[in-house]
């Protein structure tokens, strides 16, 4: 860490004013994942439709917590939601004092572990979707979607937001990571 | 890179020693990670189940293609299988010149884009494997686990090597970004 510092001492201004404008990147590239997963956990969290008929066999109202993908979903966006949120302030500190090299490889990680999370949740609820969509003979699963459109509509569309903010994060850490060896 | 070559030049005998130990560890990880995700695609590919009885609405046979996403499962186990065999060339290369970073850092993005396919991959099978289990009264969809119970046993345990391979996957990415830290 002291070896660290010593080298953000010695970067010159010209290095430091470059590694600003990263940091008003990174900046950025937060703001517009937190709304993406943000955008998500409310077009998922908010779906529901009631059928304006019902027989005995279908059911007439379908909601995301039918689901346990789709409730895995809403909270893991949610939960990344915040995190960029937090991670904000850190990345102001960033823009404010460009020579800090622990705290970004810190977020760089912490990046990461979000990525697999929102990785997983988006996968996994794709798998639904798609099941949602085509259904499978095989195992006698029904597509919904026949009968719960805008249903279905809602889900595939909330998933943009999370894989709008996969790419976002790994730009994200691959910015980490040049801003971090230029720091060597 | 001139630079790197430079400051490898530069290392001392010890560092080289210890870095050939990082070495030789992400050799083993790579081949423990090889053969989890080729148990799995293995374990996946070849389930199928017949059962002794069949009427009109159960099908009397399962196999794992029968679900796209088992498929995307075995399909992207077998890429990293395959990706992980090739990286033992660059492993046995990094256990002989310590001093090389360049190849160290390609590495390393190939590993995250690995463990993004199969983190992925596990999470899709893994949603489908919880539904062959659970059903899900609201959409209608049963669970085909009451039936097919040798073909559930499979693939959920087929699901073992991929999380196994993504453990070994987080610990390498953390061995390179410490051996490549060293190396300045």
């Amino acid at each position: 860490m002291s070896k660290g510092g010593l080298e953000a001492g010695e970067t010159s201004k010209g290095a430091a004013s470059a590694s600003r404008g990263l940091s008003i990147l990174d900046f950025l590239f937060r703001v517009v994942a937190g709304l993406a997963t943000l955008a998500s956990a409310i077009a998922m969290g908010t779906t529901n439709e009631t059928l304006p008929f019902f027989t005995q066999f279908i059911r007439f109202r379908a909601e995301y917590d039918d689901l346990p993908t789709f409730t895995f979903f809403v909270v893991a966006n949610a939960i990344i939601t915040g995190y960029l949120v937090l991670s904000l302030t850190l990345s102001i500190f960033h823009i404010i004092r460009s020579g800090s090299k622990v705290t970004r490889i810190v977020l760089a990680i912490l990046d990461m572990l979000a990525l697999g999370l929102l990785t997983s949740a988006a996968s996994a609820a794709t798998a639904i979707v798609y099941l949602a969509h085509k259904g499978n003979a095989s195992a006698n699963w029904f597509a919904i979607c026949q009968q719960f459109n805008n249903f279905c509509e809602r889900t595939s569309g909330s998933l943009i937001g999370s894989y709008v903010a996969i790419v976002m994060f790994v730009l994200l850490i691959l910015l980490s990571a040049f801003a971090i060896s230029r720091h060597h």
